[in-house]
C-alpha cells in the first residue's frame, strides 16, 4: 500500500470479446472508486495495447452509476479489444519505448490487461521492459475467453454464458427437428466457437437431460475427425431414430492434421487464419452422402454476445476476477492474475486467487480426457457436472421497446501529453 | 350450435414450425374444455395431414393443466409438422377417399388445419372432397408462420417472436464488431429465412434506434439483388465507420432471377429447394473484393425455436388465432380462418376476424414498398412503426438448471378404426 502516493491504473481490453467483459470492466471501475484515495486516476487504453501505442486514453475514475449499470449489461468490448500482439522487443524497440514513455507520461503505476492467453503474454513482455527501463509498473492480468482454454482457471469468464447461449440454443433447435424429420430435415447441425479447444461444443451435452433420447453427436476438436465413421454414426441414428443432432467445434481436424472448415488465410493479419465452416462443410457432405435433408445453424458472433443470456455465475466471476485485479495492485503485487478457484461443489462456491501470468501466457487448456466419452462423439457425467454450474442462474435483462436496451458507453478522451505515435501500426 | 350432439374435432400442424404453435394448440385444447358438452372429442393428427392418412392420432381432450403450461412454452411442433401436400383428386383419388374414411371412422366433424398459406390449399382441398362426398366437415384454417408472409391478415403468429430474436442477436452482435473492427473484423453478415420475402431480415432495421450511427444495410428479395452496387455501398461505410453490418434474406436473386444462395435442390422432395447459403457466398465475395475479414452468422432453425425470446404480443396472438378458430367451429362456420385485424394503434390492440381460406391459400405477402427505403438497402419509419408492437413484450421463461424447462409432450393414441393405409406416401 502507498496511501500517501496515489495509484495510477491504466486497464484495456483484449482479443475476442464476450458478454461480460464489460461486467469485469464495471468491477474495476467500481472497486477503484471504493479505494479512492490510495487510487488516484483510472484510465482506460482504447483497443488494448494499441490504445496504449497511440496514447488513446480515456478517463474512467468518475463514471456514474448509470454508466456503471449500462456497462454490466453491455456485451462487445465497451473500449474496443484490439487482435494485436507486439513486436519482440529485437525486432521494434521502439514499440516498447513507446509504451514506456506513454505510461510516464501518464504516471501510470499499474497496467491490467483483460484477456485470453495471448493478451497475458504481452502484459508480461510490458512489464519485463518497463522493470528494465527503471519504471517498474505493476502488471495484472484478468481472464477473459469464451473459449473456456485458459490454464489454471476452473473456468474462464465469459464460457458460462457462451455455453449457456449455445446449449438453450441447441435445446430449441433439436425440439424443431423433432417437429420436421419425418417428412423434411433429417440431420440437423450446429457449429460452435473453438479454434483448438471444444469447451463450447461440450455444453451441446447438456441438451440430453431434456431430450435423454435425443441422437447427438459431438465433434471435438481434441478427436481427430474421421469423416467416414461420423458417417456411420449418424447412418445409424437415422435407421434408428430417423433423426440426428450434430454440434461441431469449427477447429475440427482431420488424423493429418488438416483443418475440416474452410481456412481463409486474411493477408491483413499474416498470424491469423479465419476458421469457419466447417458445420457448412458437413453439411453438404452428409447431404451428398445421405441424400437427405440437412440444416446447419452457424451461431457465430451471436454465440459471444448474447446479452439476453447471460449465465447469473458467470456475470458474477466476471465481476470478481475485476475486482480481485484491482486488490492485486493494491496488494502491491504483479506479474499475477486472479483466477476462478471452486472451493465448494453444492452450493457452488469459488474464490478467486492469484497464478502467476507466466504460466497462463500462451498456454492452452484443451477439453480434458475425463470428459469426453470413450468413443469420442459425446461427453460423461463428469463434464455434465462441470458445466451445470457454469450456466446455473440468468442475469435480469432490461428490455425497452422489445429489444434489450443495449447502448454504447462513451468515455471522456484524456488529453495527450506524447508526440503521435508515427510508428508501425 | 349443435348443443345435443356435440362435435368431435380433429387438430393438426403443418410446414415449418414456430416459438408459438403449441401456444395455439394449447389455445384450442383449453376452449374445446370450456365448451365441453358441445363439443365430444377434440383429436390430433400426428404429421399434419400425413396423421390423417396414416391415422395416426392421438387424444387432446383431456390433456391436463401441467401439460398446457409445458405446451405454451414449447417450441417445435408437439404434434409433428409435415412438409406435405396433397395429390391432385385427379392424381391420386384414394388419397381423398382415405381422409373421408378416416374422418367418418372418427366421426369428426371439424377440421382445424394450423399452417401457413400452402397448408391452407390442402384444408380447403380436403373440406371440398368431402362436401361432395356428402361428409360435409367444418374446415377451419389457422394461421402461423415466422415467415409473415400470409395475406388478408397484420403480421402471421408466430412472426412477431422470430423478429424479436433476429433483431436482439443482430444488435449483440453488432455490438460485439464495434469492438473488433479496428484491427479484426470489419463486416458481420447475419443471414435471416425467408425463401421469398424479407419480412424477417426486414425486423434488422430495429438496431437503429440502439445503435443509430451503426452502418447497416438490409438486402430484401423483394429487391432484385446487384452486388456491385452492394459492394460499392459497403466500401462506402467502410471508409467512413470502418466497419458494417449486413442483412441478407435467404432467397436472394438477382435480376435474371437466378438466386443468389446457393439452391440445393433435395431429391426426397421434388418440389422443395433447400435454400440457405446467401450469407456465405456473400461472404466469400467480400472478403476476395475487399480483403478484410468478414463474420457471417446463419441462425437458421435458431430464429424460429428461440423459446426463452418469445414476445408477449406474438404469444398472445398465438393463442388467440387457437381460441378463434374453435369458436369458429361453434358459430357452424367452415373454409375460413382467424386472422390478426389491427384495431387500436396506442396502446396496440387486435381482434381476430375470420377470412375464407380460398383468398389465403398459396397467396403470398411480400414486404411492401412503402416498408424498404427508396435506395433498396434499409427499412422506413413505416417499418419500424408496424414492427415494434409485434415485438413488444417478453414471455416468461422457465428455467430450469441454467437452461429453459422444455421437455417434449405425449399424447394419448387414439385406438385405429380403420385398415392400414398402404398408399403412398
Amino acid at each position: 500500500m502507498k496511501p500517501f502516493s496515489p495509484l495510477n491504473i491504466l486497464y484495456a481490453q483484449a482479443g475476442g470479446v464476450t458478454p461480460v467483459i464489460n461486467t469485469t470492466l464495471a468491477a474495476v471501475i467500481e472497486t477503484c472508486q471504493r479505494h479512492f484515495g490510495h487510487i488516484g486516476a483510472l484510465y482506460g487504453a482504447r483497443n488494448g495495447i494499441l490504445g496504449v501505442l497511440h496514447e488513446d486514453l480515456v478517463a474512467l475514475t468518475h463514471t456514474d452509476t448509470a454508466t456503471l449499470n449500462q456497462l454490466k449489461h453491455l456485451p462487445g468490448g465497451a473500449l474496443q479489444a484490439c487482435r494485436f500482439d507486439l513486436d519482440t522487443e529485437a525486432d521494434n524497440p521502439q514499440q516498447y519505448e513507446r509504451i514506456y514513455q506513454v505510461f510516464k507520461a501518464h504516471q501510470i503505476h499499474a497496467f491490467l490487461y483483460n484477456g485470453g492467453n495471448g493478451s497475458m503474454l504481452t502484459a508480461q513482455k510490458v512489464a519485463d521492459y518497463c522493470a528494465r527501463r527503471g519504471h517498474p509498473i505493476q502488471v495484472i492480468g484478468i481472464p477473459k475467453t469464451i473459449d473456456n482454454d485458459l490454464a489454471h482457471t476452473h473456468c474462464s469468464p465469459g464460457y458460462g454464458s457462451a455455453a449457456k447461449f449455445f446449449a438453450t440454443s441447441l435445446l430449441e433447435a433439436a425440439l424443431d427437428l423433432r417437429a420436421m424429420y419425418p417428412t423434411s430435415t433429417k440431420v440437423f447441425i450446429m457449429e460452435a466457437m473453438g479454434r483448438h479447444t471444444g469447451w463450447i461444443a461440450l455444453s451441446g451435452t447438456l441438451i440430453t437431460e431434456n431430450l435423454p433420447d435425443v441422437p447427438l453427436q459431438i465433434l471435438f476438436p481434441e478427436r481427430p475427425f474421421d469423416y467416414d465413421a461420423l458417417l456411420r454414426r449418424v447412418k445409424q441414428d437415422l435407421s434408428r431414430h430417423d433423426h440426428c443432432v450434430i454440434v461441431v467445434a469449427e477447429g475440427l481436424r482431420t488424423a493429418d492434421g488438416e483443418l475440416f472448415a474452410v481456412a481463409r488465410p486474411n493477408s491483413l493479419h499474416r498470424d491469423w487464419s479465419q476458421l469457419g465452416g466447417a458445420g457448412i462443410k458437413l453439411a453438404d457432405e452428409l447431404r451428398r452422402d445421405l441424400d437427405t435433408k440437412v440444416h446447419v445453424a452457424v451461431p457465430d458472433y451471436l454465440q459471444r454476445s448474447a446479452a439476453h443470456m447471460v449465465s447469473l455465475t458467470d456475470w458474477e466471476m466476471a465481476y470478481d476476477v475485476g475486482r480481485a485485479a484491482v486488490e492485486a495492485v493494491l496488494a502491491g503485487r504483479t506479474g499475477v492474475l486472479p483466477v476462478i478457484h471452486k472451493v465448494a461443489e453444492d452450493p457452488f462456491e469459488w474464490h478467486t486467487p492469484y497464478v502467476d501470468i507466466s504460466t497462463v501466457a500462451n498456454a492452452e487448456r484443451p477439453v480434458p480426457p475425463s470428459f469426453i466419452r470413450e468413443d469420442g462423439y459425446g461427453a460423461t457425467q463428469a463434464a455434465i457436472d462441470y458445466l451445470r454450474p457454469l450456466i446455473a442462474g440468468e442475469r435480469p435483462v432490461f428490455w425497452h421497446h422489445g429489444l434489450p436496451d443495449l447502448r454504447p458507453v462513451q468515455f471522456p478522451a484524456v488529453d495527450k501529453r506524447c508526440p503521435p505515435w508515427r510508428h508501425t501500426p
